[in-house]
Order: structure tokens, then C-alpha cells, then sequence
């Protein structure tokens, strides 16, 4: 197993961070990262937006529902979809883009760019022994954070990727066994023995519960997604997207 | 700078593979890295596809475009935006989890697990030696797709990723500058600048093109970005998308 594969198996989120910010070099080296992955088309429909200054830091961690570890972290990335570049583009060109870049299918691209980018960003900071989370919170409030951020039409950012000195591990959630999630030639029509790889990935999930809380959180998988989906959130993500100006026809 | 960051910034796609499949424990063992990627609040929403039937390869790369690499190849795997889980969750738990899945909230969530997923794969099959190409190229016709794969409601195949070893180098076509993709505390306000970067990158391209054809391709970034987008493409996904249960409010 090389470094590469070990480093990715070893993946955890780290929410807790020593008080030491990147220095530019790491920032430059995690963004031209970013950059190296594959893109639709060439397009490279995103955008990283890098936040150092503290009071942007507080109040977008407030908008992600306090969480301390967006504040406190050495370095904040924001990425964003971002096909405001290429409406500028069909400007200088004098070319009608605009059909194009409402559809959905550029939304979809400008989403997959954005993370295919991040996963690397990812990488390269643990790579340097930084650790790493993702934080979907930032979507909580797009109207602010994107007023904060004086982000302009057709750009949505998606999600803050924090990075910094690790001052705590965390453990590692077990995943949906390979037999699940992966299915051979054809997705696996058997919904008796989907239900039941669900079942046993329920024992492993509540064995990990079990294990890491002493006993006290009874829970499986199953449960957790049930109840989490079953109360809806950021329910205003189509209506804000749609007047944006992206996934409109 | 380590080895992970060098096959970060060393990647390239790849078109022209071997005639030489994969093995069982290189397909698991780059799944299982796809799998270690960071996943939106544990949904996991995505699933991965692997097709060894060279039928099916055939097809597949048919609808692509008639795209060689996708038939011949180690290996295909199509990842999906998927749902159908956690329609199915619902069912196992008794609770109405149908208003969250329909969201364009969620459906962004699939579409970024799973484009999370897949660059962990891409680079773990990277670091094992062997060469990968994203194949967007499958969107051009998902009715079909979906119908040869099998693909249940709530279920976006989204790309196909192309394994194998590679038998031609690719080049590296260069990137956005730093300074136009990363903004500094906010999005770039300077509208000037802004097209000043764009148009400076349109030299690097050129150049690069130029180079690599002898002269022959005259082109730039945002005259290539302004003819592909006045030809919109892909123009049914919302309707397709919607059909699926998904980004419907």
C-alpha cells in the first residue's frame, strides 16, 4: 500500500485546531492543487475563495451553526460553482452563453468541478500533515454568506473546507460496505438483499456507536438518516439557486 | 514537496490505455478510497458502478461519443448521484424522508459526495501506477444510460471514470492563473482586472496550443469557453433530473 492510498484510508475530519495559520506558500500549493484535478471540458467552473480575516471567520462560523473549528482553524477555503466567469466570457466574446449557463446541466458541472478540486485541496493538506473538514453549513444562510463574501450572480458557494494543525484526532465512521455500494455490470435489483446489506451495515454503525460512547447512543445508520431526512432543512436552496440565474432551464 | 502532492500536480488524463483489465483487488481497494472521502452529514449518497461487460463498455461508449477510451480501458466505473437509498431508508424506518430528497439542497449533496468519492479514486488509481479519464460524456443521453445500467428513481449517473494502464501520455493543459481563481476575503470586485486576468490566461493558452500544434490551433480560453457555451447541450437534464424524483423543490 503507498503513501497516497494510505493517506486517503486515513482520512478523518479534524475539528480541533492549533492557533497556527498557513503560511501563503501552503495556501498556494493547496490551491494550484485544487487546480490539478480533471475538469468539465476544460471549463474550470469554480471558485476558492481564501478567509483570513477574523470577523468574516466568526460570522460565517455563526452562520454554520457555531461551530467553533470554522473560527479557529489555520486557513478558511470557501468554494464555490462559479459560472460568472464564463458570463463575463460570452461578454467579452460577444457570444449568447446565457441559455447554456442556466441549465442544469452546468449547474451539475459547475457543482462536480467544485468538488473534484476540494477533494484534492483535501488531500494535499493532509499530505502535509494538516488536517481537514468539510463544512456543508455555510449553506444554512446563502443569502448572507454570500452577501459577506460579495459573491455576484451565478456563483453559489457550496461549502468551507477548513484546514489546519490538528490539535485532536477523531475516529473514522465506518462506511457502507464495498458489496453496497458497489454494484457489478448493473445496479443491483435484488431489493430483499439491498434491504438486508442495509441491515448488517445497521449492526456495524451501531457497533461503532456502542463502542465509541460506552453504550449510551443507541443508534444504527438507517435511524440517523430517517430522522434527519424526515425534517426537511435549507429548503430555500432551489428558490436562491433559480435567482442566481443557475439550474433554471 | 511529497509524493502525494507530485501525483496531485503530475495528473493528466489519460486516452489511450492497455489492453490489460484491472484486478478484482485494485477495483475494491480504489472503491474503498472513493468510499474514505468526506461525506455530507454520513449520507453517502452515491453509489459506483463497475462494468466489465465489453457489450456494455461498447454501448456506453457509443453514447459517449464514441469515445474508444471507454471500451478500452482496465476498468469503468460510473458514479452516481443516489438517493434511492434513503428512499428505500424511509420505507425500512416508517418516516417521510420524500420532501428532503426531492430538494435541490439534496440533490447538491449527491452530486458532491460523489464527486468527492471519485476523485479519491482517480488519485488512488493515479498513485497504483495507472492513468484515468473522466468521461462527462455519458449526460449526452442518460435515458439510455440509466436504462442499460438499470438505474432505479432518484439515481443520476453522473460520470464515468476510465481506469487502465495508460499507453500514451497525455499533456497538461495549463490551468487558471492562482491569482483569477483565488480570491483573497471576498469575490473579486474589480470588474477591469478581472478581464485583464482572463485575457492573460488566453496567452498562456494560446501558447500552449500553439506549441503543441506546430502553430496550426490558433485559439484562446474564453473564445473556446464562448463557442462551446452559444451551442447549449444537454439541455433535457432538468426535465430528466425532475422525472428522477430529484431537484424538484
Amino acid at each position: 500500500m503507498n503513501d497516497i492510498i494510505k493517506t486517503i484510508l486515513n482520512h478523518r475530519s479534524v475539528r480541533h485546531f492549533e492557533d497556527r495559520p498557513l503560511t501563503d506558500e501552503q495556501i498556494r500549493l493547496i490551491v494550484e492543487c485544487a487546480q490539478a484535478a480533471s475538469t468539465s471540458s476544460y471549463m474550470q467552473a469554480y471558485s476558492i475563495i481564501g478567509v483570513k480575516n477574523i470577523q468574516t471567520k466568526k460570522k460565517l462560523a455563526e452562520q454554520a451553526g457555531n461551530q467553533a473549528y470554522v473560527e479557529k482553524s489555520g486557513h478558511l477555503f470557501i468554494f464555490c460553482a462559479d459560472l460568472h466567469r464564463h458570463e463575463v466570457i460570452g461578454e467579452m466574446e460577444g457570444k449568447n452563453v446565457e441559455d447554456s449557463l442556466r441549465s442544469t446541466e452546468k449547474f451539475m458541472v459547475a457543482l462536480i468541478d467544485a468538488a473534484l478540486a476540494a477533494q484534492n485541496a483535501a488531500l494535499a493538506a493532509e499530505s502535509m500533515g494538516l488536517g481537514i473538514c468539510y463544512i456543508g453549513g455555510i449553506r444554512n444562510n446563502l443569502e448572507e454568506v454570500s452577501k459577506l463574501l460579495k459573491i455576484p450572480n451565478k456563483v453559489i458557494p457550496l461549502f468551507a473546507l477548513t484546514v489546519g494543525y490538528p490539535a485532536k484526532e477523531t475516529a473514522k465512521k465506518p462506511r457502507i460496505p464495498f458489496e453496497h455500494i458497489y454494484h457489478e455490470e448493473e445496479y443491483k435489483q435484488d431489493q430483499e438483499a439491498y434491504v438486508r446489506e442495509l441491515e448488517q451495515y445497521n449492526e456495524i454503525v451501531s457497533n461503532y456507536y456502542d463502542q465509541r460512547t460506552n453504550g449510551i447512543r443507541k443508534d444504527t445508520w438507517t435511524g440517523q438518516m430517517a430522522r434527519m431526512l424526515s425534517n426537511p432543512t435549507r429548503m430555500y436552496m432551489k428558490q436562491f439557486v433559480e435567482k442566481k440565474g443557475l439550474n433554471l432551464n
